[in-house]
């Protein structure tokens, strides 16, 4: 062995040890969360945030370590590369793209912007609660100064907010996502006009009816395994915030939220949850202990969550076998109410101000608003004080109608008050991606609708772990979905779902 | 200011800041390793026992790094004693002692011990299920020689028993508890003789019913607010081995287990977790991240569970407050059970193989099987492979049963195959220290027995709060027992109260 080899081997090995430290502190870092989201005394949560914050800067530093520097100063360079295979390269890249762009912003300045967002938080709530977005304002400017300061430490090509939706989705730049974006935009307000003149409206009234908490309880519990979500390797709980945590592929957590006038709300947040979950549950057990065990992006990752949700959760074939069960746990309510009707009214569309609340069709219209109002912030082309004014005006183009109060509008997501711009177009994405997903599968499996009408995900499960869920980290966003579709992000298949799904929904 | 005090004043500064890390560290390992337990999915148990040991190891590099080294240096040196007040120097005295102790472990032996007691519990557990000591027994010899070099290495006086019995109840020697535990194993002997001809036998058949679980959850939860343990600064959960489990003074985690044949199980379970619980929900929140925010030692906490489950938990005064509910919980089983006859059935005297099953009286005689044997072994009076005809021999001696399998004898304990040499004591310490602070009590409250018949522990868990639960760490065990009780340890009071106790019971 020659003395590089030895080198490179020796990083390799010290490499091998950090990153599986710091992914053990992450892994504890998310049980920890969840459990002070979920299940802690609530008497204890300030005083354990104190050592919830030790941890992460810990792990914090660990990221950002001189060794770290070290080791990724030898794995990068060309004579390491050569000899690495493609998971040891997926982790040096991993680690590399945290610690170059954290190492870029001054302490000082990071120091000041943690205190900040920590703030702005409480401040957000507040405003929200008096629906005063002037309170907000002095914290968000600072916010939006920050972002700016930062993508020009961060450098970018063409567009600054690239440096932004890089944080979420590798790769992926203003340039690419405008006309994607633009053409879901134009065809969905479209789309969204036809169905209101439609005289074909589905019998929402339906679900205007008292559910028992304990029996929507009962079918969660039920659908959860059979959809692919393995409970020996999960639990589901309750929260006010739905979301999905996990610990490791065989400890993932889900929660959702059951409320007694509304049960299609835990049944379609548990679904998109579980979404989540399997993709953790199915990443290869090779990868624990290293950065690559977790999903491949944000986009990415609500790809697998809206795929179930939607796109299997939301379809006809699913109610064809499920609905007969729901009607069993809900006899009263839905004994009259046929599958066509239940299936129509569960893909209602219905402008409304509310994003965590919007419909398949209007849910992107909402990112829109989002997606247009942070790329202008970050370029300098509006400012922070106008935003209530140019969301409202969005809201009014897009979905047409305008929110009362800003409570309702500019003041209602949690967001940018943690400075996550950028993160808003991966919910989009999401549904791009996975009617990219849905198009291929259906050409690779033909029986994919039949095996959802008997019940049967196993082949489907199979073919997302075999294509998506096992490879974690390993692929940047942009390398999986042209290994599994063969094509690049677009809108087409989107486009062509929520068109045809309406047409048949409001016979269009 | 000089220049020595200008350097005890930054090391104080760099110690509070090492010792809330330790201790941050210690509450995250508290929280995980509670979820391990109690509610995380098995699937991910064994990987994530892995960030546990990463975790485990950084705060046990902490709490003996160079830097707590060159600390303790400065702190413990005359010059700075002076200066530091009983808070700091109890601190230092608290992390001086671990430090030291395990300093002194060369790191070889320390590491092949822990792979050893590792592989000793699996062997145990299989031992035990077998009923086959041989399969334990070259586990335990090294596990005992192990023990019987760190005795050496750690340094004692007189016994070396003395050094492992420190390691839980700091400042105890086997000089001063042997005459202690032989007067409390004498009397409780002949006590339990007479008991054993007594005619007089309580209706324990009452007990051989089936008691609703869901009845039995809603009891527990019912009296624990009511005895003193603040439901918004911990939990109650279930677990097949019922502990508690403190995460911060805001965040103490409780478990029990309900069986359906046998009532008293989860209620005096619960009542015993419970008074640990309080214990460590009243530590002073100055103390939070600091190494004080425990309890005293282990016999001291051991007084506090004790002290609530038996003194108070099976006197009259509790029952003539909570029968009558517990009776509306159970109507059929117990509407036909008056007071007395139950007060006497949950006092009742029996002499068992399995210690965690034992009454009040022969727990402490399980114990004194125990001590004299851990003691034996160390001094290398008796040897490990001997430790099956011992147990039995001492059983029959004290107890006057002779189990029929190792698995009921000398394999029913885990404590030794994770080489807890000098544990044991700890629960007999405990229900010594109860009796003393049930007799300083009494005195100091005129109106305890009448309090606790009206259901109303304000009083006596404030006294306890001020007496003991607030200083934490603060005092040495002994500091502490004097200050309280104004008597060092000794046996009269439990002698007293177990003698008075039964003579009623059985009449005697």
């Amino acid at each position: 062995m020659t003395v590089v080899e030895q080198s490179i081997n020796k990083a390799v090995e010290e490499f091998n040890r950090l990153d599986e430290k710091i992914t053990h502190f992450s892994s504890i870092a998310g049980l920890i969360s969840w459990d002070q989201k979920v299940i802690a005394p609530k008497k204890g949560r300030a005083e354990f945030a104190k050592a919830t914050g030790t941890l992460m800067t810990e792990h914090f530093k660990l990221t950002v370590s001189e060794e770290m520097g070290r080791l990724l100063d030898v794995l990068s360079s060309p004579e390491a590369q050569v000899t690495l295979d493609d998971e040891m390269k997926a982790r040096v890249r991993e680690r590399k793209d945290f610690y170059d762009r954290s190492k870029q912003i001054p302490e000082d300045l990071y120091r000041e912007y943690a205190i900040l967002t920590s703030q702005a938080n409480d401040v957000w709530e507040e405003a929200r609660e008096k629906n005063d977005f002037s309170l907000y304002l002095p914290y968000l400017e600072k916010i939006v100064d920050f972002k700016k300061k930062a993508v020009e430490i961060y450098g970018y090509e063409k567009h600054p907010y690239d440096a932004l939706l890089n944080e979420f989705e590798p790769g992926l730049t203003v340039e690419k996502l405008d006309p994607i974006f633009a053409k879901l935009r134009e065809t969905s307000v479209a789309l969204l006009k036809k169905i209101q003149q439609s005289s074909n409206k589905p019998p929402v009234e339906i679900f205007e009816q008292s559910f028992s908490v304990e029996k929507q309880k009962e079918f969660n519990r039920y659908i959860l395994p059979i959809i692919g979500f393995d409970m020996e390797a999960g639990r589901l709980d309750e929260t006010v915030h739905p979301f999905a945590q996990t610990v490791n592929t065989g400890d993932v957590r889900l929660t959702t939220r059951y409320l007694e006038n509304n049960v299609r709300s835990a049944i379609f947040g548990t679904i998109h949850e579980a979404g989540h979950g399997i993709y953790e549950q199915n990443v290869d057990k090779k990868y624990e202990g290293t950065v690559l065990q977790e999903g491949a992006s944000f986009g990415i990752h609500e790809s697998q969550s809206r795929f179930l949700e939607n796109m299997v959760g939301r379809s006809e074939s699913f109610w064809k076998y499920f609905y007969s069960t729901l009607q069993t746990h809900f006899p009263e309510q839905l004994k009259d109410v046929n599958l066509d009707d239940f299936y129509r009214a569960i893909n209602a569309v219905q402008p409304s101000y509310i994003r965590v609340e919007a419909d398949e069709l209007t849910y992107n219209l909402h990112i829109m608003v989002r997606y247009e109002i942070e790329k202008a912030l970050i370029a300098g082309e509006i400012e922070t004080k106008d935003l209530p004014t140019v969301w409202n005006q969005k809201m009014q183009d897009y979905l047409g109608i305008t929110p009362d109060t800003d409570t309702l509008g500019v003041l209602q997501d949690v967001h940018w008050s943690f400075g996550g711009f950028g993160y808003f177009p991966s919910y989009s994405l999401g549904n791009l991606y996975s009617a990219q997903i849905l198009n291929t599968i259906k050409k690779e499996l033909p029986n994919f609708e039949a095996s959802i009408e008997n019940g049967d995900f196993s082949e489907i499960q199979s073919w997302l772990r075999e294509k998506i869920h096992q490879h974690g980290k390993l692929y940047t966003p942009n390398e999986l979905i042209v290994r599994v579709t063969g094509e690049e992000l677009n809108a087409k298949y989107l486009v062509e779902y929520l068109e045809n799904k309406y047409s048949k929904v409001y016979n269009l």
